[in-house]
Protein backbone atom coordinates (compact mmCIF):
# COMPACT_ATOMS: atom_id res chain seq x y z
CA UNK A 1 0.00 0.00 0.00
CA UNK A 2 0.87 3.61 -0.37
CA UNK A 3 4.13 4.89 1.73
CA UNK A 4 2.15 8.07 2.36
CA UNK A 5 -0.20 6.55 4.09
CA UNK A 6 1.91 3.72 5.88
CA UNK A 7 4.00 6.58 7.38
CA UNK A 8 0.30 9.25 8.34
CA UNK A 9 -1.25 5.39 10.33
CA UNK A 10 2.92 5.10 11.88
CA UNK A 11 2.22 8.94 13.55
CA UNK A 12 -0.97 7.76 14.71
CA UNK A 13 0.72 4.29 16.48
CA UNK A 14 2.99 6.57 17.92
CA UNK A 15 0.62 9.09 19.57
CA UNK A 16 -1.18 6.33 21.11
CA UNK A 17 1.79 4.29 22.28
CA UNK A 18 2.68 7.36 24.16
CA UNK A 19 -0.70 7.51 25.54
CA UNK A 20 -0.78 4.23 26.52
CA UNK A 21 2.61 4.52 28.66
CA UNK A 22 1.39 7.69 30.22
CA UNK A 23 -1.61 5.94 31.58
CA UNK A 24 -0.02 2.56 32.59
CA UNK A 25 -0.66 2.26 36.08
CA UNK A 26 1.75 2.71 38.76
CA UNK A 27 3.41 -0.41 40.09
CA UNK A 28 2.09 -1.33 43.82
CA UNK A 29 4.50 -3.14 46.60
CA UNK A 30 3.31 -6.76 45.23
CA UNK A 31 2.31 -5.96 41.52
CA UNK A 32 5.07 -6.26 39.69
CA UNK A 33 4.83 -9.55 38.25
CA UNK A 34 1.26 -9.14 36.80
CA UNK A 35 2.19 -5.10 35.83
CA UNK A 36 4.85 -6.85 33.35
CA UNK A 37 2.51 -9.23 32.43
CA UNK A 38 -0.35 -6.68 31.63
CA UNK A 39 3.08 -4.27 29.32
CA UNK A 40 4.47 -7.33 27.79
CA UNK A 41 0.89 -8.07 25.92
CA UNK A 42 0.19 -4.52 25.99
CA UNK A 43 3.20 -3.11 24.23
CA UNK A 44 3.60 -6.21 21.91
CA UNK A 45 3.36 -4.43 18.39
CA UNK A 46 -0.25 -4.85 18.11
CA UNK A 47 -1.45 -2.76 15.29
CA UNK A 48 -3.38 -0.14 17.26
CA UNK A 49 -6.38 -0.36 14.98
CA UNK A 50 -9.20 0.37 17.49
CA UNK A 51 -7.59 3.20 18.70
CA UNK A 52 -7.21 4.88 15.38
CA UNK A 53 -10.68 4.30 14.85
CA UNK A 54 -11.66 5.96 18.17
CA UNK A 55 -9.27 8.74 17.20
CA UNK A 56 -10.40 9.04 13.32
CA UNK A 57 -14.00 9.17 14.11
CA UNK A 58 -13.78 11.84 16.94
CA UNK A 59 -11.73 13.82 14.31
CA UNK A 60 -14.59 13.18 11.50
CA UNK A 61 -17.34 14.50 13.73
CA UNK A 62 -14.74 17.62 14.38
CA UNK A 63 -13.98 17.11 17.46
CA UNK A 64 -10.23 17.48 19.06
CA UNK A 65 -8.73 13.87 19.02
CA UNK A 66 -6.83 14.35 22.58
CA UNK A 67 -10.40 14.59 24.13
CA UNK A 68 -10.61 10.96 22.59
CA UNK A 69 -7.50 9.74 23.61
CA UNK A 70 -8.34 7.90 27.14
CA UNK A 71 -11.15 5.83 25.52
CA UNK A 72 -8.34 5.00 22.37
CA UNK A 73 -5.98 3.79 24.96
CA UNK A 74 -9.44 1.70 26.95
CA UNK A 75 -10.24 0.12 23.63
CA UNK A 76 -6.54 -1.66 23.85
CA UNK A 77 -6.84 -2.66 26.73
CA UNK A 78 -9.68 -4.12 26.31
CA UNK A 79 -9.00 -5.80 22.72
CA UNK A 80 -5.47 -6.93 24.73
CA UNK A 81 -7.62 -8.84 27.29
CA UNK A 82 -9.24 -10.83 25.20
CA UNK A 83 -5.96 -11.78 23.60
CA UNK A 84 -4.56 -12.43 26.86
CA UNK A 85 -7.76 -15.20 27.51
CA UNK A 86 -8.22 -16.43 24.07
CA UNK A 87 -4.80 -17.52 24.12
CA UNK A 88 -5.06 -19.47 27.64
CA UNK A 89 -5.00 -23.75 27.50
CA UNK A 90 -8.84 -23.74 28.24
CA UNK A 91 -9.46 -21.76 25.20
CA UNK A 92 -7.12 -22.20 21.96
CA UNK A 93 -4.26 -22.61 23.50
CA UNK A 94 -1.94 -20.89 21.84
CA UNK A 95 1.91 -20.48 22.39
CA UNK A 96 3.05 -17.36 20.47
CA UNK A 97 0.93 -14.44 19.49
CA UNK A 98 2.86 -10.87 17.82
CA UNK A 99 5.99 -13.11 17.34
CA UNK A 100 6.17 -13.63 21.21
CA UNK A 101 5.81 -16.22 23.37
CA UNK A 102 1.63 -15.65 24.40
CA UNK A 103 1.20 -14.47 28.23
CA UNK A 104 0.80 -17.76 30.06
CA UNK A 105 3.23 -19.05 28.21
CA UNK A 106 5.82 -16.48 29.53
CA UNK A 107 3.92 -15.28 32.55
CA UNK A 108 2.50 -18.43 33.91
CA UNK A 109 -1.49 -19.00 33.43
CA UNK A 110 -2.43 -17.50 36.90
CA UNK A 111 -0.80 -14.06 36.46
CA UNK A 112 -2.12 -14.23 32.68
CA UNK A 113 -5.61 -14.78 34.28
CA UNK A 114 -5.01 -11.70 36.52
CA UNK A 115 -3.37 -9.46 33.72
CA UNK A 116 -6.43 -9.88 31.99
CA UNK A 117 -8.90 -9.39 34.20
CA UNK A 118 -6.91 -5.86 35.25
CA UNK A 119 -6.48 -4.87 32.10
CA UNK A 120 -10.35 -5.34 31.61
CA UNK A 121 -10.93 -3.72 34.99
CA UNK A 122 -8.64 -0.74 34.09
CA UNK A 123 -10.11 0.20 30.61
CA UNK A 124 -13.19 1.15 32.96
CA UNK A 125 -10.96 2.85 35.54
CA UNK A 126 -9.56 5.12 32.70
CA UNK A 127 -12.52 5.54 31.53
CA UNK A 128 -14.09 7.08 34.19
CA UNK A 129 -10.91 8.61 35.68
CA UNK A 130 -11.80 12.55 36.35
CA UNK A 131 -8.42 13.52 35.73
CA UNK A 132 -7.93 12.02 32.29
CA UNK A 133 -11.77 12.54 31.13
CA UNK A 134 -11.85 15.79 32.28
CA UNK A 135 -12.67 17.26 28.95
CA UNK A 136 -15.49 14.93 28.47
CA UNK A 137 -18.79 15.73 30.14
CA UNK A 138 -19.53 12.66 32.35
CA UNK A 139 -22.89 12.54 29.97
CA UNK A 140 -21.15 11.40 27.22
CA UNK A 141 -18.77 9.67 29.37
CA UNK A 142 -21.67 7.41 30.93
CA UNK A 143 -22.81 6.70 27.51
CA UNK A 144 -18.76 5.66 25.84
CA UNK A 145 -18.64 3.14 29.01
CA UNK A 146 -22.13 2.07 28.39
CA UNK A 147 -20.85 1.48 24.58
CA UNK A 148 -18.20 0.04 25.50
CA UNK A 149 -19.12 -2.49 28.04
CA UNK A 150 -22.18 -3.65 25.61
CA UNK A 151 -19.97 -4.40 22.89
CA UNK A 152 -16.98 -6.25 25.36
CA UNK A 153 -19.80 -8.34 27.47
CA UNK A 154 -22.53 -11.41 27.55
CA UNK A 155 -24.02 -9.43 24.28
CA UNK A 156 -20.61 -8.78 22.54
CA UNK A 157 -17.10 -10.07 22.61
CA UNK A 158 -18.23 -12.71 25.09
CA UNK A 159 -20.93 -13.97 22.80
CA UNK A 160 -18.58 -14.34 20.22
CA UNK A 161 -15.88 -15.88 22.26
CA UNK A 162 -18.39 -18.28 23.39
CA UNK A 163 -20.28 -18.92 19.65
CA UNK A 164 -16.62 -20.07 18.56
CA UNK A 165 -16.31 -22.53 21.38
CA UNK A 166 -19.56 -23.78 20.31
CA UNK A 167 -18.12 -24.04 16.54
CA UNK A 168 -15.03 -26.22 17.42
CA UNK A 169 -18.62 -29.05 17.72
CA UNK A 170 -20.60 -28.35 14.87
CA UNK A 171 -20.39 -27.84 11.22
CA UNK A 172 -20.38 -24.29 10.45
CA UNK A 173 -22.76 -21.79 8.46
CA UNK A 174 -21.80 -18.59 6.99
CA UNK A 175 -24.54 -16.91 8.57
CA UNK A 176 -22.93 -19.00 12.04
CA UNK A 177 -19.47 -17.49 11.02
CA UNK A 178 -20.54 -13.78 10.66
CA UNK A 179 -22.31 -14.29 13.60
CA UNK A 180 -19.23 -15.17 15.68
CA UNK A 181 -17.17 -12.39 13.97
CA UNK A 182 -19.36 -9.48 14.51
CA UNK A 183 -19.40 -9.98 17.97
CA UNK A 184 -15.93 -11.67 18.39
CA UNK A 185 -14.13 -8.54 16.81
CA UNK A 186 -16.98 -6.14 15.28
CA UNK A 187 -18.57 -5.43 18.33
CA UNK A 188 -16.02 -3.95 19.83
CA UNK A 189 -14.40 -2.27 16.41
CA UNK A 190 -18.14 -0.34 15.99
CA UNK A 191 -18.16 0.68 19.73
CA UNK A 192 -14.16 2.03 18.68
CA UNK A 193 -16.04 4.22 15.85
CA UNK A 194 -18.92 5.23 17.95
CA UNK A 195 -17.15 5.92 21.36
CA UNK A 196 -15.18 8.33 18.95
CA UNK A 197 -18.04 9.98 16.96
CA UNK A 198 -19.90 10.64 21.34
CA UNK A 199 -16.91 12.29 22.38
CA UNK A 200 -16.60 14.43 19.21
CA UNK A 201 -19.90 15.07 20.06
CA UNK A 202 -21.11 14.38 16.46
CA UNK A 203 -24.78 14.82 15.38
CA UNK A 204 -27.30 11.02 16.16
CA UNK A 205 -26.81 10.78 12.00
CA UNK A 206 -22.98 11.17 12.23
CA UNK A 207 -23.41 8.17 14.63
CA UNK A 208 -25.42 5.99 12.97
CA UNK A 209 -22.83 6.78 10.31
CA UNK A 210 -19.94 5.66 11.93
CA UNK A 211 -22.12 2.46 13.54
CA UNK A 212 -23.08 1.41 9.97
CA UNK A 213 -18.79 2.18 9.05
CA UNK A 214 -18.12 -0.42 11.60
CA UNK A 215 -20.39 -2.82 10.67
CA UNK A 216 -18.95 -3.46 7.50
CA UNK A 217 -15.09 -2.69 7.99
CA UNK A 218 -15.39 -4.94 10.84
CA UNK A 219 -16.21 -7.78 8.86
CA UNK A 220 -13.45 -6.69 6.40
CA UNK A 221 -11.43 -7.44 9.02
CA UNK A 222 -12.10 -10.58 9.49
CA UNK A 223 -12.07 -11.66 5.99
CA UNK A 224 -8.65 -10.29 5.64
CA UNK A 225 -7.08 -12.12 8.98
CA UNK A 226 -8.79 -15.85 7.41
CA UNK A 227 -6.90 -14.79 4.15
CA UNK A 228 -3.70 -13.77 5.79
CA UNK A 229 -4.11 -17.04 7.64
CA UNK A 230 -3.75 -18.98 4.32
CA UNK A 231 -1.42 -16.94 2.51
CA UNK A 232 0.06 -14.33 4.93
CA UNK A 233 3.78 -14.69 5.68
CA UNK A 234 4.31 -16.37 9.08
CA UNK A 235 7.45 -13.75 9.54
CA UNK A 236 5.27 -10.75 9.36
CA UNK A 237 2.23 -12.66 11.14
CA UNK A 238 4.55 -13.36 14.32
CA UNK A 239 2.35 -16.50 14.53
CA UNK A 240 1.62 -19.52 12.66
CA UNK A 241 0.13 -19.45 9.49
CA UNK A 242 -2.04 -22.18 8.27
CA UNK A 243 -3.35 -23.06 11.49
CA UNK A 244 -7.48 -22.41 10.90
CA UNK A 245 -6.82 -25.11 7.98
CA UNK A 246 -5.12 -27.43 10.28
CA UNK A 247 -7.73 -27.01 12.94
CA UNK A 248 -10.25 -27.44 9.96
CA UNK A 249 -11.86 -24.30 11.65
CA UNK A 250 -14.61 -22.29 9.79
CA UNK A 251 -12.79 -19.59 7.76
CA UNK A 252 -14.33 -17.37 4.78
CA UNK A 253 -11.61 -18.88 2.48
CA UNK A 254 -13.02 -22.18 3.57
CA UNK A 255 -16.68 -21.77 3.19
CA UNK A 256 -16.53 -19.41 0.12
CA UNK A 257 -13.15 -19.84 -1.53
CA UNK A 258 -10.30 -17.45 -1.41
CA UNK A 259 -11.23 -15.35 -4.90
CA UNK A 260 -14.78 -14.83 -3.24
CA UNK A 261 -13.39 -14.01 -0.01
CA UNK A 262 -11.16 -11.33 -1.97
CA UNK A 263 -14.22 -9.89 -3.84
CA UNK A 264 -16.43 -9.72 -0.71
CA UNK A 265 -13.81 -7.65 1.06
CA UNK A 266 -13.57 -5.68 -1.70
CA UNK A 267 -17.03 -4.67 -2.04
CA UNK A 268 -17.47 -4.25 1.90
CA UNK A 269 -14.48 -1.76 1.64
CA UNK A 270 -16.64 0.27 -1.06
CA UNK A 271 -19.78 0.20 0.86
CA UNK A 272 -17.77 1.35 4.07
CA UNK A 273 -16.38 4.15 2.13
CA UNK A 274 -20.18 4.93 0.85
CA UNK A 275 -21.43 5.17 4.83
CA UNK A 276 -18.69 8.26 5.26
CA UNK A 277 -20.16 10.25 2.70
CA UNK A 278 -22.40 12.67 5.45
CA UNK A 279 -18.47 13.92 6.32
CA UNK A 280 -17.20 14.79 3.47
CA UNK A 281 -13.74 15.55 3.25
CA UNK A 282 -13.46 14.64 7.13
CA UNK A 283 -13.19 11.11 6.28
CA UNK A 284 -10.09 11.27 4.56
CA UNK A 285 -8.08 9.42 7.53
CA UNK A 286 -11.46 6.61 8.28
CA UNK A 287 -10.83 5.68 4.89
CA UNK A 288 -7.40 5.62 4.87
CA UNK A 289 -8.11 2.98 7.97
CA UNK A 290 -10.67 1.14 5.67
CA UNK A 291 -8.21 0.66 2.85
CA UNK A 292 -5.07 -0.29 5.54
CA UNK A 293 -7.14 -2.92 7.09
CA UNK A 294 -8.19 -4.54 4.01
CA UNK A 295 -4.55 -4.33 2.33
CA UNK A 296 -2.32 -4.69 5.20
CA UNK A 297 -0.01 -8.02 5.30
CA UNK A 298 -0.48 -8.55 9.05
CA UNK B 1 -27.32 -13.56 66.95
CA UNK B 2 -30.46 -11.81 67.36
CA UNK B 3 -33.39 -13.39 65.34
CA UNK B 4 -35.34 -9.74 64.42
CA UNK B 5 -31.66 -8.75 62.98
CA UNK B 6 -31.37 -11.95 60.69
CA UNK B 7 -35.01 -11.62 60.18
CA UNK B 8 -34.22 -8.14 58.67
CA UNK B 9 -31.13 -9.06 56.93
CA UNK B 10 -32.81 -11.85 54.77
CA UNK B 11 -35.41 -8.94 53.68
CA UNK B 12 -32.35 -6.93 52.21
CA UNK B 13 -31.34 -10.58 50.68
CA UNK B 14 -34.44 -10.95 49.20
CA UNK B 15 -34.61 -7.81 47.91
CA UNK B 16 -31.40 -7.75 46.16
CA UNK B 17 -31.83 -11.40 45.02
CA UNK B 18 -35.15 -9.76 43.01
CA UNK B 19 -32.74 -7.15 41.53
CA UNK B 20 -30.11 -9.37 40.58
CA UNK B 21 -32.88 -11.46 38.75
CA UNK B 22 -34.17 -8.50 36.78
CA UNK B 23 -31.26 -7.28 35.39
CA UNK B 24 -29.71 -10.58 34.66
CA UNK B 25 -28.84 -9.90 30.77
CA UNK B 26 -31.12 -12.15 28.25
CA UNK B 27 -30.02 -14.96 26.47
CA UNK B 28 -28.34 -14.90 23.15
CA UNK B 29 -28.77 -17.32 20.25
CA UNK B 30 -24.81 -19.12 21.84
CA UNK B 31 -24.83 -17.90 25.26
CA UNK B 32 -26.57 -20.33 27.11
CA UNK B 33 -23.86 -21.91 28.50
CA UNK B 34 -21.69 -18.83 29.61
CA UNK B 35 -25.14 -17.46 31.04
CA UNK B 36 -25.84 -20.74 33.02
CA UNK B 37 -22.56 -20.80 34.93
CA UNK B 38 -23.12 -16.92 35.19
CA UNK B 39 -25.98 -17.19 37.17
CA UNK B 40 -24.63 -20.71 38.41
CA UNK B 41 -22.30 -18.57 40.75
CA UNK B 42 -24.44 -15.93 41.26
CA UNK B 43 -27.50 -17.31 42.93
CA UNK B 44 -25.38 -19.83 44.68
CA UNK B 45 -27.39 -18.52 48.07
CA UNK B 46 -24.27 -15.86 48.16
CA UNK B 47 -24.83 -13.73 51.61
CA UNK B 48 -25.10 -10.26 49.83
CA UNK B 49 -22.81 -8.68 51.92
CA UNK B 50 -21.76 -6.08 49.65
CA UNK B 51 -24.57 -5.22 47.84
CA UNK B 52 -26.36 -4.72 51.43
CA UNK B 53 -23.29 -1.99 52.58
CA UNK B 54 -24.09 -0.44 49.61
CA UNK B 55 -27.86 -0.05 50.65
CA UNK B 56 -27.31 0.74 53.86
CA UNK B 57 -25.00 3.28 53.20
CA UNK B 58 -27.54 5.16 50.62
CA UNK B 59 -29.71 4.78 53.63
CA UNK B 60 -27.62 6.27 56.16
CA UNK B 61 -26.81 9.35 54.71
CA UNK B 62 -30.67 9.98 54.04
CA UNK B 63 -30.75 9.06 50.18
CA UNK B 64 -33.34 6.53 48.16
CA UNK B 65 -32.22 2.83 48.80
CA UNK B 66 -33.79 1.88 45.30
CA UNK B 67 -31.61 4.09 43.32
CA UNK B 68 -28.36 2.58 44.59
CA UNK B 69 -30.10 -0.80 43.40
CA UNK B 70 -28.15 -1.47 40.28
CA UNK B 71 -25.10 -0.59 41.93
CA UNK B 72 -25.34 -3.43 44.29
CA UNK B 73 -26.07 -5.71 41.78
CA UNK B 74 -22.72 -4.60 40.23
CA UNK B 75 -20.74 -5.15 43.32
CA UNK B 76 -22.21 -8.74 43.73
CA UNK B 77 -21.09 -9.43 39.85
CA UNK B 78 -17.74 -8.06 40.66
CA UNK B 79 -17.77 -10.01 43.80
CA UNK B 80 -18.83 -13.59 41.90
CA UNK B 81 -16.29 -12.74 39.34
CA UNK B 82 -13.53 -13.07 41.64
CA UNK B 83 -14.82 -15.77 43.12
CA UNK B 84 -14.91 -17.95 39.92
CA UNK B 85 -11.67 -16.54 38.73
CA UNK B 86 -9.58 -17.43 41.62
CA UNK B 87 -11.57 -20.96 42.25
CA UNK B 88 -9.44 -22.09 38.70
CA UNK B 89 -6.65 -24.77 38.86
CA UNK B 90 -4.50 -21.92 38.12
CA UNK B 91 -5.29 -19.94 40.79
CA UNK B 92 -6.71 -22.05 44.34
CA UNK B 93 -7.63 -24.90 42.47
CA UNK B 94 -10.71 -25.36 44.77
CA UNK B 95 -12.98 -27.55 43.66
CA UNK B 96 -16.35 -26.71 45.91
CA UNK B 97 -17.84 -23.33 46.56
CA UNK B 98 -21.24 -22.68 49.23
CA UNK B 99 -21.45 -26.46 48.91
CA UNK B 100 -22.10 -27.37 45.83
CA UNK B 101 -19.09 -28.03 43.10
CA UNK B 102 -17.52 -24.46 42.27
CA UNK B 103 -18.02 -22.91 38.43
CA UNK B 104 -15.05 -24.62 36.20
CA UNK B 105 -15.83 -28.38 37.71
CA UNK B 106 -19.48 -27.70 36.60
CA UNK B 107 -19.40 -26.30 33.22
CA UNK B 108 -15.54 -26.75 32.10
CA UNK B 109 -12.60 -23.92 32.55
CA UNK B 110 -13.38 -22.48 29.24
CA UNK B 111 -16.60 -21.50 30.06
CA UNK B 112 -15.94 -20.46 33.90
CA UNK B 113 -13.15 -18.17 32.43
CA UNK B 114 -15.67 -16.48 30.34
CA UNK B 115 -18.28 -16.60 33.14
CA UNK B 116 -16.04 -14.56 35.23
CA UNK B 117 -15.11 -11.82 32.32
CA UNK B 118 -18.68 -12.00 31.27
CA UNK B 119 -19.56 -10.90 35.07
CA UNK B 120 -17.14 -8.28 35.65
CA UNK B 121 -17.94 -6.82 32.00
CA UNK B 122 -21.67 -6.81 33.03
CA UNK B 123 -20.90 -5.08 36.07
CA UNK B 124 -19.81 -1.66 34.23
CA UNK B 125 -22.46 -1.86 31.69
CA UNK B 126 -25.24 -1.54 34.22
CA UNK B 127 -23.49 1.10 36.09
CA UNK B 128 -23.63 3.02 32.55
CA UNK B 129 -26.92 1.94 31.48
CA UNK B 130 -29.40 4.67 31.13
CA UNK B 131 -32.37 2.71 31.59
CA UNK B 132 -31.73 1.43 35.12
CA UNK B 133 -29.47 3.98 36.61
CA UNK B 134 -31.58 6.95 35.44
CA UNK B 135 -32.07 8.83 38.92
CA UNK B 136 -28.64 8.88 39.45
CA UNK B 137 -26.71 11.94 37.58
CA UNK B 138 -24.17 10.75 35.35
CA UNK B 139 -21.68 12.96 37.43
CA UNK B 140 -22.35 10.76 40.11
CA UNK B 141 -22.53 7.92 38.15
CA UNK B 142 -19.12 7.69 36.98
CA UNK B 143 -17.64 8.67 40.36
CA UNK B 144 -19.40 5.47 41.78
CA UNK B 145 -17.59 3.64 38.28
CA UNK B 146 -14.14 5.27 39.37
CA UNK B 147 -14.78 4.17 43.12
CA UNK B 148 -15.66 0.44 42.16
CA UNK B 149 -13.17 0.04 39.25
CA UNK B 150 -10.57 1.04 41.01
CA UNK B 151 -11.18 -1.14 44.35
CA UNK B 152 -11.57 -4.37 41.64
CA UNK B 153 -8.45 -3.51 39.36
CA UNK B 154 -4.97 -3.57 39.77
CA UNK B 155 -4.63 -1.40 42.80
CA UNK B 156 -7.17 -2.97 44.54
CA UNK B 157 -9.09 -6.29 44.20
CA UNK B 158 -6.48 -7.62 41.72
CA UNK B 159 -3.07 -6.74 43.64
CA UNK B 160 -4.73 -8.71 46.39
CA UNK B 161 -5.05 -11.64 44.82
CA UNK B 162 -1.65 -11.21 43.14
CA UNK B 163 -0.06 -10.96 46.99
CA UNK B 164 -1.65 -13.90 47.74
CA UNK B 165 -0.05 -15.84 44.89
CA UNK B 166 3.38 -14.08 46.21
CA UNK B 167 2.35 -15.07 49.79
CA UNK B 168 2.74 -18.60 48.90
CA UNK B 169 6.45 -18.31 47.93
CA UNK B 170 7.87 -16.77 51.41
CA UNK B 171 7.22 -16.01 55.29
CA UNK B 172 4.02 -13.80 56.01
CA UNK B 173 4.17 -10.81 58.35
CA UNK B 174 1.05 -9.43 59.71
CA UNK B 175 1.43 -6.33 57.69
CA UNK B 176 1.81 -7.96 54.61
CA UNK B 177 -1.12 -10.18 55.23
CA UNK B 178 -3.18 -6.85 56.36
CA UNK B 179 -2.04 -5.79 52.73
CA UNK B 180 -3.04 -8.84 51.24
CA UNK B 181 -6.83 -8.72 52.91
CA UNK B 182 -6.44 -4.78 52.31
CA UNK B 183 -7.04 -5.00 48.63
CA UNK B 184 -8.33 -9.00 48.17
CA UNK B 185 -11.44 -7.96 49.80
CA UNK B 186 -11.19 -4.56 51.88
CA UNK B 187 -11.31 -2.50 48.82
CA UNK B 188 -14.68 -3.72 47.59
CA UNK B 189 -16.34 -3.55 50.77
CA UNK B 190 -15.19 -0.42 51.15
CA UNK B 191 -16.13 0.75 48.04
CA UNK B 192 -19.51 -0.48 48.20
CA UNK B 193 -20.05 1.64 51.08
CA UNK B 194 -18.54 4.75 49.78
CA UNK B 195 -20.65 3.95 46.18
CA UNK B 196 -23.90 3.50 48.73
CA UNK B 197 -22.95 6.50 50.08
CA UNK B 198 -22.12 8.62 46.70
CA UNK B 199 -25.58 7.20 45.25
CA UNK B 200 -27.73 9.08 48.01
CA UNK B 201 -25.68 12.27 47.77
CA UNK B 202 -23.74 12.08 50.81
CA UNK B 203 -21.86 14.85 52.20
CA UNK B 204 -17.79 15.00 51.83
CA UNK B 205 -17.64 14.02 55.63
CA UNK B 206 -20.36 11.29 55.39
CA UNK B 207 -18.56 9.93 52.50
CA UNK B 208 -15.09 10.21 54.09
CA UNK B 209 -16.92 8.09 57.58
CA UNK B 210 -18.33 5.71 55.06
CA UNK B 211 -14.74 5.33 53.81
CA UNK B 212 -13.54 4.77 57.50
CA UNK B 213 -16.43 2.51 58.71
CA UNK B 214 -15.38 0.39 55.56
CA UNK B 215 -11.91 -0.22 56.41
CA UNK B 216 -12.33 -1.39 60.04
CA UNK B 217 -15.26 -3.87 58.59
CA UNK B 218 -13.54 -4.90 55.89
CA UNK B 219 -10.68 -6.39 57.88
CA UNK B 220 -13.05 -7.61 60.44
CA UNK B 221 -14.45 -10.05 57.80
CA UNK B 222 -11.44 -11.46 56.72
CA UNK B 223 -10.80 -12.01 60.80
CA UNK B 224 -13.69 -13.92 61.16
CA UNK B 225 -13.58 -16.12 57.70
CA UNK B 226 -10.25 -16.98 59.13
CA UNK B 227 -11.59 -17.63 62.34
CA UNK B 228 -14.59 -19.56 60.68
CA UNK B 229 -11.78 -21.61 58.66
CA UNK B 230 -10.54 -22.45 62.10
CA UNK B 231 -13.90 -23.18 63.70
CA UNK B 232 -17.06 -23.29 61.50
CA UNK B 233 -18.96 -26.11 61.00
CA UNK B 234 -18.00 -27.20 57.15
CA UNK B 235 -21.80 -28.42 56.50
CA UNK B 236 -23.01 -24.22 57.12
CA UNK B 237 -19.90 -22.86 54.84
CA UNK B 238 -20.66 -25.02 51.89
CA UNK B 239 -16.59 -25.85 51.94
CA UNK B 240 -13.94 -27.63 53.72
CA UNK B 241 -12.87 -25.63 56.91
CA UNK B 242 -9.14 -26.63 57.73
CA UNK B 243 -7.77 -25.68 54.68
CA UNK B 244 -6.05 -23.08 55.53
CA UNK B 245 -4.08 -24.92 58.01
CA UNK B 246 -3.15 -27.73 55.90
CA UNK B 247 -2.16 -25.34 53.20
CA UNK B 248 -0.29 -23.93 56.00
CA UNK B 249 -1.76 -20.34 54.89
CA UNK B 250 -1.24 -17.39 56.76
CA UNK B 251 -4.16 -16.07 58.29
CA UNK B 252 -4.77 -13.92 61.55
CA UNK B 253 -5.25 -17.45 63.99
CA UNK B 254 -1.77 -18.88 62.72
CA UNK B 255 -0.26 -15.14 63.18
CA UNK B 256 -1.67 -14.20 66.79
CA UNK B 257 -3.66 -16.95 67.55
CA UNK B 258 -7.13 -17.54 68.37
CA UNK B 259 -8.07 -15.30 71.10
CA UNK B 260 -6.28 -12.58 69.96
CA UNK B 261 -7.85 -12.65 66.55
CA UNK B 262 -11.12 -12.61 68.15
CA UNK B 263 -10.50 -9.90 70.28
CA UNK B 264 -8.98 -7.85 67.65
CA UNK B 265 -11.99 -8.35 65.61
CA UNK B 266 -14.25 -7.17 67.97
CA UNK B 267 -12.19 -3.97 68.53
CA UNK B 268 -12.83 -3.45 65.46
CA UNK B 269 -16.32 -3.68 65.50
CA UNK B 270 -16.35 -1.18 68.57
CA UNK B 271 -13.88 1.28 66.08
CA UNK B 272 -16.01 0.98 63.18
CA UNK B 273 -19.28 1.75 65.14
CA UNK B 274 -17.65 4.94 66.54
CA UNK B 275 -16.79 5.91 62.88
CA UNK B 276 -20.45 6.25 62.61
CA UNK B 277 -21.75 8.55 64.77
CA UNK B 278 -22.05 11.12 62.21
CA UNK B 279 -25.18 9.30 60.97
CA UNK B 280 -26.87 9.47 64.36
CA UNK B 281 -29.59 7.03 64.46
CA UNK B 282 -29.82 6.15 60.59
CA UNK B 283 -26.70 4.57 61.03
CA UNK B 284 -28.68 1.46 62.78
CA UNK B 285 -28.85 -0.76 59.67
CA UNK B 286 -24.66 0.18 59.02
CA UNK B 287 -24.10 -1.28 63.25
CA UNK B 288 -26.42 -4.10 62.57
CA UNK B 289 -24.46 -5.19 59.76
CA UNK B 290 -21.44 -5.12 60.98
CA UNK B 291 -22.51 -7.08 63.89
CA UNK B 292 -23.47 -9.65 61.42
CA UNK B 293 -20.19 -9.86 59.68
CA UNK B 294 -18.44 -10.17 63.05
CA UNK B 295 -21.06 -12.99 64.72
CA UNK B 296 -22.17 -14.92 61.39
CA UNK B 297 -21.46 -18.44 61.60
CA UNK B 298 -20.65 -18.93 57.60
Amino acid sequence: MARPLLEELKKFQGLIDRALRSYFPPAGPYTQRVQKAMAYSLFAGGKRIRPMLCLMACRAVGGRMNNALPAACALEYLHTYSLIHDDLPALDNDDYRRGRLSCHKKFGEATAILAGDALLTEAFFLLSRREVMKEVQPRIRVQVIQEIAGAAGIQGMVAGQEADLEAEKKKVSLPFLQYIHNHKTGALIKASLVCGGLIGEGTAGEIRSLRKFGEKIGLVFQIKDDLLNVEGKAKLLGKRTGTDEKKAKATFPVLMGMEQSMILGQELVKEAGKTLKIFGSKAGPLRAIGDYIFLRDR
